[in-house]
C-alpha cells in the first residue's frame, strides 16, 4: 500500500487533498507493485463502500472506509465465525457500535460470503423503499438480519451489548469448559468510534467490565478525531488510554489503521494472549481516507468527490466506471473465509461430540441450553404457589419471594440489580455471584450504580443465544428512566428481560419527588414490545410473573410497590392476562372505579363505602394495559361498558394513559411530595376519602349525563 | 481528636467496635484534651446529624457523619456565602450530589445560621407529614428552599449541575470582570460520594469539564469505599485518580477525612490556585464513623447504636440524654460565618459600586442580567416576523432560522447541541464558542455527544441565578430518552431550558427505528412542568417560540421536524398558546380530523377529500396539550366537540395521549423503519391516503352511531 512511498500524490490520498487529482496511470503501476493481497483486499472492500454510499447519494461512509483495514484484519484472519451458518453457536460475536457505519459490516459480510447478504440486497442500502419495499441493509444494523448481532445507532449502547455479550460466554465457558474441552470459547469483539466513548451508557459498561475482568472483550477503537460536527478536540481533550487503564483494561495501540492490516492482526492475537482485564485497542485512522474531505467532518455523511473513488478503484485494478463488482482475488481472499468457517464450526462439532462422550450430564444440560430449553418446573411452581402468605404485604415483597423460587428452578435466569437490591429484595447467595473474586459461572450480576448499562448489558446477555439467558435487572422505578435507552432498545429488538422496578409510587419512603415516578409508566405504557405489568398484590404478582417468564419476543417492566398493601378482593393470577377484569362486582352498577398496583386497594375501599351509599360501584384491577388491549371487543366492553355509566381510573400516575378507558381519571398532575405512604395518598387526594370526595364531586357536575358523552375529565 | 490516640478504645471509635462499647470519664476527659475548636465543631456537627437521624428512626445519616469535616472545612474555612442573604450573586454555590446525605447540608445550613433552617425546621426531617404538614428539611435538597442550590437525590445529576454552574460562573467572570474588578469569583463545590462517579451522567459531565478547563469547579469525593449494596470492591474496582487525570482534572488527595478538618482546607485552598483544570480531591472517610456498622453498607440507611451516639456527645461535652442542642462554643464557631458573609457581601458591593463608576455600561449589563432582564426586543422579532419564508420548509429550517435571530437579541441565551447541530440547524460563529481557545466569554456550548449531561449541565446554568441564562440544548427527539432524567430533573426544579428536539418522527432521513420516536413524546406529553410543544410549520414554532421564551418556571420540549412539510392554512403563531385550534374549518361538519407536527399537511389534505367525498371535515391542530388543557370548556369544547361527531387523531407516535380528546386515534402501534418520508407515512398508513383509508373504515364501522358513546378506538 502506498503509506510508505514518499511522493505528495501518494501521501495526498491520506490527507483529503484529492480534488480534481490527476495520477497517472505510471504512477498507478508504480504503487501497485507495491501492493499485497491485503493492501487489495482493503482496497476492495473500501471501493465496494464507495459504492453503497453512491449507489443512493448518501449514507454514513467515512467511518467505514476509514475502517476498512480493522474490518480485514478482523474477518480475515481473527474473528471465529462460519458465513455458512450465522448462528454457529461458539462463533465470535462482532458488535459494530458506531452502527451508522453499517455498511463496513455489510460490505464485509457479503465479502466473505452470508447466504443472504447478496449484492442485490447490498444495493437496498439507501434506497427509496416505496410501495412497501423491504430491505435487510437497513441505515443501521438491526438484530433481526442474520449476520448482524444486536441492533445498534444510538452511540453507546453497543460496547454495553458487548460487555453483556462477554458476560454470556464468560459464564457459559465458566459453566461448561472442562480441561481439553473448550467447549465455549466465543470472544466479543465491538467497534467505536469517539461518540461511543463520550456517551454515559458506554463508560458506565467500560468501568464494570473492567471490574469484572472479561479478558473475552476486545474493544476497538476506529480513532479518526473527528465527530458529526467538527474535529474531535473542540469536545473531548482526555487521554482516553489513560483512562482506559485507569478502569483495568488492557491499552494496546495501532498507529497506522488505515493501511496496516498486520499491525491491527498483531494487536488482535496479542489481545488473545492477555488476561485479567477486557482489552481496549485504540486504532489511529482517518475518516474518508483518500478522498476530498478526509480527516474532517464531511466525511461522516455523504458522497465523495468522483476523482478519489476514480484513484482507489484504479489502484484496486478495478474500473472506475463499474460499480458493485469486486476483483476476483480479493472476492476469492475474503470468500476462502466460508470454507474456513465451515470447517470450524464442523471441528467444533466433533469437539461436541467427545465432550457429550465425557462429560454426558454437561452435554445434555448444554443442549438445553442452547435450545432455550429451560423446562417447566418454575411454570409449576407460579401456578401452585399459595398467595395468601403475601396478603397485607408489599409486591415488591412476593417479588422478592418469587425471586428466590424461580431463579432456582429457572437455569436461564441471571442478572441482578444496580445496588439497591436490598430495597428491592432481590435476595442472592455470595457463591452463585459472577465476578472474578467467586468465579464466572455465577448467575448473580451486580450492576453498581450503573442502571442504563445494566438494561443494554441484559440486552448484550439476551442477545448471546435465544433463550439460553433470561436477564432480570433490578431498582427503582424511576431510576428506569435513567435506563430508558437501554430499555427501548431491547423492546425494539424482541430481546426477553425482566425488569424489576420497585418503589413504583409516592409511596416510597419519603425520598420524595426526585424519587417518585408520576410520569415513568406513560413512557414505558406506551413502548412498544415493552410489557408494562403493574401488580396490586402477591397473587397478580405471580400472574405477572407466568407473563412475563413465558414472554419470548421482548422485555417486561413489573411496577411493584415499596409498601404494603391494603387487601383486594378477587385478583386472580390468570386474570392478569387478560390485562383488566372486574374484582368488585355489583348488581346494576351506577359506578365503576379502575386502578392498578398500590393505588387498587384504595379503591376497593372507595368502592365500598360508594356501594353502602346507595351508589353501587364495581371496581377493574388494570394491571396490563397490553395484555386488555389484546381481548377481542366484548371481553373490553364488558369491563369498561360503553352504557355511559361513569368510570374513574384511580392511580397516583399521571392519568392521560387511562383516558381511551374511562370517563374520567383521579391522577397526578405534579409532582409528588416528600412523604410517607399514607401521608402522600391523603395529600393528593387518592386514598379512599380523597377519591371517594373526588368522584362525588364529578357525579354532581356530571348531574346524570351520559358520562362517555360528556367527554374524558381530569377530576 | 482521637485520631492521633494509638489506644484501641479510641481506635475502635472509627472502626466500628463500639457496640457495648463503655468509655470511661477519665477516658473521654484525656481525649478531650486534645481536642481543638476545629474537632468540637466535627464533633457538635455529627452529633447534630446522630439527633436528626433519630429523631424520625431512620435517614440517610451514614454519609453525612462521615462527610463532617468536610463540612466544617467548606463552610467554616473555604466557601465564599452569607447566610444571612442565601441569594447574594456572588456566593460560592454548593451542591451535594449524593443529596441522600441532605442532612448534612440542613445541619451546616441551620450552624451557619441561614434564617430559615431553625431547629424547629430540623425536626421536621423523616416526620410522618400527616395533615398536610409541609417541610423544608426533605428527605433530598429541593431548590426551592433557600440554601439550596439545585434538587438533588437521582445520583450523578448533581456533578453534572456543579459542571454547568461552573459554566455560568466562568462564562459571567469572562464578560464582566475586569482587572482589578473580579466582580465574578463564585467557585463551584459539588460533594460526591461513590455513586455518583458510577453514573454515566456524572462521567459526561467530568469528561466535558476536564475539557473545557474548568478551574472553578472543585469536587470533593467522599470517598468511603461503600455502597446500598456492600464494600465498593464488589462493584467498582478502577483507579479514580488516575481515571481523573486522564479526563484533564487536578487531582488532590486527603487521607484523614474523618477528624482532619485543616488537611481539607489545606486542599481546598491549594485547590484555588491550581489553574487551567478542574480540581478533584479524593478524600478518604469511613460511612457512619464511630458507630457499631461503621465503614460498612449497614451504615448507610437508619438509626445508630446508642452508646456510639452517647461515646460521641460526651465527647463533645454534651449531655448524651439530650438532643437537638449544640454546645454554645461550637455554635458560635458557626455562627461566625453570619457575619463573616455579611461582611463578604458589603465588600463586594462596595467593589460593585466601584465598578459601576468605573465600567457604567457594564454594571448596567451586570444589572440586568442579575435581574433576568432580557429586553423585549426578542419578542418584537418573534411577533414581526413574516412566516411565509418558511414555507414548504421543515420546522428544524425556522427554528434555525429563529435561533439565529433571537440569539443577538436576547442576552441570556445560551447553550448547544450535542455534536448534531447541523443536523439540528443550531447555527453559531466561532468566535461565540465558550471555549479555553477561544475563552470563556461565548455563548455557544459544544456539548459532544453527552446528551444526559447536556440536560443535566444546562439546569446547573438555569440554577445560577434566576433569568440570568436561558440554556438551549439540541439533539434528536429521540436522544431525549437518553437525556430524559436530566430534562426531568429541570421540570421537577422548575428552571426554564428550551430542548430542541429534531428529527421527531420516522420522517428522519432512513436512520431507522433506533432513531424515530414513536414513543418518546407519550413521556413529555405527561411530564408535569415540562411544555411540550410540536409545531406543525414555520409560523407556528414562531408561537412555540413566544411561548418557551416566555416561560420562566420551567422547561420546554420543541419537536421539530427534519424534512419539509406541505401547506397548513390558517396556522396562527398566536393560537398556539391555546393549545389546540381549527385550522380548517367547514359548515355542519361530519369528521375532525386532529394533529400536529409533521403530520398535519398530510391530515389537511385527507380531510378536503373527505369534504369533497360529502363528509364535510374539520382540522385541528394541536401543538400543545398542557396549554389546551389550561383553555376553559367552552373553548375546549368548541375545538373538540362532544356532539357525537367523530374526531380523529393522526399523529405517527403511540397514538394513546390524543385518546382524551377524540374518539379514534391513527398513529403507531409499532416502531418506524428505516425508509424516508414519504415511504413511511405511506407504510404506515399515515399519509394522506393511508388516513383516509382508516377513516373511513372507522366510519363504516361506527355506522352512524354516536361516537363517543361507541368508546376511543385505535384505527
Amino acid at each position: 500500500m502506498p503509506s510508505t512511498d514518499p511522493s505528495p500524490a501518494s501521501h495526498s490520498l491520506t490527507n483529503g487533498d484529492t480534488k480534481g487529482l490527476k495520477v497517472s496511470n505510471a504512477q498507478i503501476k508504480g504503487w501497485r507493485e507495491q501492493l499485497n493481497d491485503d493492501d487489495y483486499a482493503v482496497l476492495a472492500l473500501r471501493n465496494l463502500i464507495f459504492d453503497i454510499c453512491h449507489q443512493n447519494s448518501g449514507g454514513h461512509g467515512g467511518s467505514a472506509i476509514g475502517m476498512a483495514a480493522i474490518g480485514v484484519a478482523l474477518y480475515k484472519y481473527v474473528m471465529r465465525y462460519n458465513p455458512s451458518n450465522p448462528d454457529w453457536f461458539d462463533r465470535d460475536r462482532f458488535v459494530l457500535s458506531n452502527g451508522h457505519a453499517a455498511m463496513f459490516l455489510y460490505a464485509l459480510n457479503h465479502l466473505t460470503g452470508f447466504d443472504n447478504w447478496t449484492m442485490d440486497e447490498i444495493k437496498g442500502y439507501g434506497s427509496a423503499k416505496t410501495d412497501g419495499y423491504k430491505t435487510i441493509c437497513h441505515a443501521h444494523p438491526e438484530i433481526e438480519v442474520p449476520g448482524v448481532e444486536v441492533t445498534t445507532g444510538p452511540l453507546g449502547q453497543g460496547i454495553a451489548n458487548a460487555v453483556g455479550l462477554a458476560i454470556a460466554s464468560k459464564n457459559l465457558a465458566a459453566r461448561y469448559n472442562r480441561p481439553g474441552h473448550d467447549i465455549v470459547k466465543s470472544r466479543i469483539y465491538a467497534m467505536c468510534g469517539d461518540g461511543c466513548l463520550m456517551e454515559g451508557v458506554a463508560l458506565e459498561a467500560i468501568s464494570l467490565a473492567g471490574s469484572l475482568q472479561l479478558d473475552n472483550l476486545v474493544v476497538l477503537y476506529d480513532n479518526n478525531q473527528v465527530t458529526c460536527d467538527g474535529p474531535l478536540d473542540w469536545i473531548n481533550t482526555e487521554d482516553v488510554n489513560a483512562k482506559m487503564r485507569a478502569s483495568n483494561w488492557h491499552v494496546l495501540e495501532v498507529a497506522d489503521g488505515n493501511y496496516d492490516v498486520q499491525a491491527i492482526v498483531s494487536a488482535l492475537n496479542y489481545a488473545k494472549v492477555l488476561k485479567g482485564k477486557p482489552v481496549f485497542i485504540n486504532i489511529r485512522t482517518v475518516i474518508g481516507l483518500g478522498t476530498s474531505v478526509a480527516g474532517t467532518y464531511k466525511a461522516h455523511h455523504g458522497v465523495f468527490d468522483k476523482e478519489s473513488v476514480e484513484i482507489s478503484k484504479r489502484l484496486a485494478g478495478q474500473d472506475p466506471s463499474v460499480t458493485h463488482v469486486v476483483p476476483p482475488n480479493s472476492l476469492a481472499y475474503f470468500r476462502e473465509r466460508k470454507f474456513h468457517g465451515e470447517s470450524l464450526e464442523k471441528s467444533w462439532n466433533t469437539l461436541l461430540t467427545e465432550y457429550a462422550s465425557d462429560y454426558p450430564d454437561l452435554a445434555a444440560s448444554l443442549t438445553k441450553a442452547r435450545k432455550g430449553d429451560n423446562g417447566t418446573e418454575w411454570l409449576d411452581i407460579l401456578k401452585g404457589i399459595d398467595s395468601t402468605q403475601f396478603q397485607g404485604k408489599a409486591t415488591r415483597d412476593a417479588n422478592g419471594v418469587l425471586i428466590d423460587k424461580i431463579w432456582k428452578a429457572h437455569p436461564a435466569l441471571c442478572g441482578g440489580g444496580a445496588d439497591l437490591v436490598n430495597s428491592n429484595k432481590v435476595s442472592y447467595s455470595p457463591e452463585d455471584v459472577f465476578h472474578p473474586t467467586v468465579g464466572y459461572a455465577g448467575r448473580y450480576i451486580r450492576y453498581g450504580i450503573r442502571e442504563h448499562a445494566m438494561a443494554a448489558i441484559s440486552n448484550g446477555i439476551a442477545a448471546y443465544n435465544p433463550g439460553t439467558f433470561l436477564p432480570i435487572t433490578a431498582t427503582f422505578l424511576l431510576f428506569y428512566i435513567y435506563a430508558a435507552p437501554g430499555v427501548r432498545m431491547g423492546a425494539l429488538s424482541h430481546l426477553p428481560v425482566i425488569h424489576f422496578a420497585t418503589h413504583d409510587s409516592f409511596a416510597e419512603g419519603q425520598n420524595g419527588p426526585t424519587h417518585q415516578p408520576v410520569e415513568v409508566d406513560s413512557l414505558y405504557r406506551a413502548m412498544p414490545n415493552l410489557t408494562y405489568i403493574r401488580p396490586a398484590d402477591g397473587e397478580e404478582v405471580i400472574g405477572a410473573w407466568i407473563l412475563a417468564m413465558s414472554k419470548r419476543d421482548g422485555p417486561t417492566l413489573l411496577s411493584l410497590g415499596r409498601d404494603p398493601v391494603g387487601h383486594v378482593p378477587s385478583t386472580n393470577r390468570y386474570n392478569v392476562a387478560k390485562g383488566a377484569y372486574v374484582v368488585v362486582d355489583v348488581p346494576d352498577h351506577k359506578l365503576t372505579l379502575a386502578s392498578a398496583g398500590t393505588n387498587l386497594h384504595y379503591a376497593v375501599a372507595a368502592a365500598e363505602s360508594f356501594t353502602k351509599s346507595g351508589i353501587p360501584t364495581r371496581v377493574v384491577s388494570a394491571p396490563s394495559f397490553e395484555h386488555f388491549d389484546k381481548q377481542d371487543a366484548e371481553y373490553r366492553n364488558s369491563v369498561f361498558p360503553l352504557d355511559g355509566t361513569p368510570i374513574v381510573s384511580v392511580e397516583e400516575y399521571v392519568a392521560t394513559t387511562w383516558a381511551r378507558y374511562v370517563t374520567a381519571s383521579a391522577g397526578m398532575t405534579t409532582y409528588g411530595y416528600s412523604a410517607s405512604n399514607a401521608s402522600n395518598y391523603d395529600r393528593f387526594g387518592l386514598d379512599a376519602k380523597g377519591i371517594e370526595r373526588r368522584v362525588r364531586k364529578y357525579l354532581e357536575d356530571l348531574n346524570g349525563a351520559n358520562a362517555r358523552q360528556a367527554g374524558w375529565r381530569q377530576i
